[in-house]
């Protein structure tokens, strides 16, 4: 099993890149990589190249770059690179903490659709209320625009990668949307509701509103594009704010409240860590011909790390050939 | 200034709506009431019927009940039976704290909408992290489709609304889109940005991610009525679960943990309060030919007064008259 990384993209690459991919290759024997990066910036921390090919990169595609644009020019980019050693067969997989929506389009054209895939879809795996849980939430904003065929498209999709990765025998799925009865939304919710209904290979199980996205009340939420990514965004912005707001306020309290903010500190640090939704393992462009996997920027090694390792059950588990081999059969138009 | 009040909506009905409005009344000299309700379950609390007019209405809207139907067949209801009363001049507002549903759909067909407004749209105060400032959201879930010209007179409604309630002299207009470039969205949001854009009434400060929702970047937002629904209830189910596992950690942990908790809860209390989202005011929906407000079911006292001083700011500073007037002579299409 081959991966390809982009060793330049996120805050602190290449060490935190570098670094957490000599770890993960120490941790799993039957991984190796292709990494792509300036030899110069890369070389300082890479000290043992052994099972990691390096691959030298002249330039990179940078958070404020436009995507579409970024990845049509920059061919000689780390991130545009490693995704074309994935579609030349030289690695199985992608991996980066750069650019979202330069890996995105990178996914997309230059590692292609899977046939019977007509929109890509990013995927994060998000905290629940139970802490044995997680709940797959897709799309999350690789789209603004969905159609009801995409989001059959995605919940068998999520299910399969639910399945498999996370172990669940008959994933639920449930569709966001403004209410929970059956005839709820417009009419592409009332459409997909439909679809998800009659199809065998999806373990429907109703509408899930927005304020329910983390109560366990499903494994795999399916979303259009726009909502998807308006609600992840909402609930990180909320989540942000509000620990913030705290830590102010017991900053700036009397002598007596800061005593009490001490004490209850690390509590405090385990709920955010928790509900640092980034930090809940990559998101993944599920749709495409590989996993490609994406981090937060600012992923830290355990992210890099525990991040690689959900790749590598991605091509243990064979999840995009068991989508490709679904869709021959049972195509979803 | 009379306001038509359903005494029989919310968790607490009917004695936190009468004793909210026998103080609203002894404390704005200028209001009077008509209260529609069951005479027998209010009475014990209606001790003085000081310019509050009682009505006896026999039945009422539950909160289970499928709001349009609930509206057609439930005339003798006290909610339809206010309404009734806006609409034959006989009051000048609507106040409820019942069904939400049932209340928009009372506001648009019992009083009808204003002649070039599309469709109403549902719009509350939400709390931001500047203590003196709070942001609008319209559209929150009266329409599950929107069209762009609905959008735009919305923006028009809430700036209206915010420069002569709130005094904002110039309100800050932003739509609500998955990126702040002016090209972002889709087609319906690209075109609404062009409108807002163009509209010489409208101080249009681009898009806003609702990762920003509640960081003050601007003093309205619009948005079609399923994305705003959606990123609402995803902040407030955010809030909520966060503001609980915080409590729970807190009551679970060492006796360490459990001092330092009793030393910092009325600071918590203070930001939980500040962001118990539904208790910012009412949700106004505008668009209908008078005000029509609403507080959440589990409001006390305090928010039922504080929302019919909300509604004796409309009626003082004809709010619903300027839209009507602005619309006549700049018809929105």
């Amino acid at each position: 099993m081959k991966i390809a990384v982009d060793a330049m993209g996120g805050d602190h690459a290449p060490e935190v890149v570098v670094n957490g991919v000599m770890k993960a290759r120490d941790q799993w024997p039957d991984l190796e990589f292709m990494m792509f990066g300036d030899r110069a910036k890369v070389e300082p921390y890479l000290t043992d190249e052994t099972r990691i090919e390096f691959v030298q990169a002249d330039s990179q595609i940078l958070n404020e770059d436009e995507p579409v644009k970024a990845v049509r020019r920059k061919k000689d980019s780390s991130m545009v690179m490693a995704a074309q050693a994935v579609k030349d067969g030289k690695a199985e997989a992608l991996f980066s903490l750069g650019n979202t929506g330069a890996l995105l389009a990178t996914g997309i054209f230059v590692i292609g659709r899977i046939k019977g895939i007509e929109r890509p879809a990013l995927m994060p795996s998000l905290p629940t209320v139970n802490p044995n849980n997680m709940v797959n939430l897709l799309d999350c904003g690789a789209n603004a625009e969905s159609k009801a065929s995409y989001l059959e498209q995605w919940a068998l999709m999520g299910t399969i990668y639910a399945r498999d990765i996370r172990n669940i025998a008959k994933p639920r799925v449930a569709l966001l949307n403004n209410g929970t009865e059956f005839d709820k939304g417009d009419p592409l919710h009332q459409e997909v509701y439909q679809r998800l209904e009659k199809n065998p290979a999806i373990n429907f199980v109703g509408n899930v509103e927005s304020s329910n996205l983390l109560q366990d009340k499903a494994d795999v939420i399916v979303s259009d594009g726009f909502t998807g990514n308006a609600v992840l965004k909402a609930t990180e912005g909320m989540a942000s704010l509000l620990l913030k707001m705290i830590k102010d306020t017991l900053l700036n309290s009397g002598i007596g409240v800061k005593l009490g903010a001490a004490m209850i500190k690390p509590a405090l640090g385990e709920i955010k860590n928790r509900f640092s939704i980034s930090d809940n393992g990559g998101a993944v462009l599920l749709g495409v011909n590989a996993p490609v996997i994406k981090t937060h920027g600012g992923s830290d090694e355990g992210a890099v790390i525990s991040t690689i390792g959900q790749i590598r059950e991605m091509l243990a588990k064979q999840t995009i050939p068991q989508v490709i081999n679904y869709l021959k059969e049972n195509p979803i138009k």
